[in-house]
């Protein structure tokens, strides 16, 4: 008696295109769709012209590859930043998470991904010719890789320092170790023996 | 330097968007917004246009308050339902649950909520008053409640009660007791409890 699943075709849509957003299952996508229809359509409206509109006006600075409200870069742009040390992410929200430590104060380099052969990801679907040409255009001291620590990560940061070898820059990776509040015992042997490998001189 | 958290006022609105979403946190609403900007246009616009068509062309059956494509009602339109039992129910994704177990053929009453003074919703704001005409006009012979065992959830069922008295409509509720494949272990005492006061004749 159903035309399908949910008795609306409306209904089902909304569903389908809710349940499409990584993490979200159709039993949430469900409950989103019913949240939504009892919101003011105004609200509803609102809630999807941004999404488009942040799709669809969003800029990406030229040289990393940063997004941007109107082509302006808030990194390149910025003559306070230290233009000299360029730290290349996977992807704009790591930037998000390395400006929130306030502890970093060069530029960036975003890839755009990582390199998986399995997910067809080469070299060509990232900003890597880019980041050589930043550096071989020259004012670059040190190029920071800070990409994750999987498989796919390591074989991009290799990728990387490789392409990187005949400009000479200095090549660092952020530090990995036991996080700040881990328990030893609860952390994985790879990383409990990187950071002992790793050790630092004691500051007292 | 940055003009918000996010970099981008773009940005922001979208996740601001997403996070009002119920349980979806400004993290989990940052990655869909940076995992929409990776989608082709064509399927964002799709995305936000379901949403905002299902807000705002949707119809409701103007018996039963059920959703509806285009104004009948899948239910109260399908004369092979029984049209003399009306199951009264919270929400539509209820009426969806009960539709999946394949036990019932009545017809449903959608409340649209549940009495709830701490969030200001008084009967008013519910379909009881159609409930009640539903009944009054006749043919009608029972009222079977289904919602949930809430402190509201209840509050709600003995109103209704009281509106349908002077109907002589049979009342019932649906059985309450505990789930299939539970522990009686971890069941709740309330529950428990219930399921022993009404406990059944057994069949073997």
């Amino acid at each position: 008696m159903f035309k399908n699943e949910y008795g609306s075709k409306l209904l089902a849509d909304a569903v389908e295109s809710l349940a499409s957003l990584p993490g979200i299952g159709r039993r949430s996508a469900l409950r989103l769709a019913l949240h939504l229809l009892g919101e003011p359509a105004p609200n509803v409206e609102k809630f999807a012209s941004s999404i488009v509109d942040f799709r669809n006006k969003i800029h990406f600075c030229p040289k990393c590859n940063m997004i941007s409200d109107d082509g302006s870069c808030v990194f390149c742009d910025d003559e306070r930043r230290d233009s000299g040390t360029v730290c290349v992410v996977e992807s704009y929200a790591d930037v998000l998470s390395i400006e929130n430590t306030g502890q970093y104060r060069g530029l960036y380099h975003v890839l755009g991904g990582i390199l998986s052969p399995i997910d067809g990801i080469g070299p060509g679907d990232l900003t890597i010719k880019e980041l050589s040409e930043r550096v071989a255009a020259g004012g670059i001291n040190e190029v920071v890789l800070a990409l994750s620590t999987s498989m796919e990560g390591e074989t991009t940061s290799f990728y990387i320092a490789r392409q990187l070898a005949p400009y000479g820059v200095k090549l660092t990776a952020i530090a990995r170790g036991v996080g700040f509040g881990d328990d030893l015992e609860y952390t994985d042997s790879m990383t409990l023996g990187r950071s002992i490998v790793n050790r630092q001189p004691f500051k007292s």
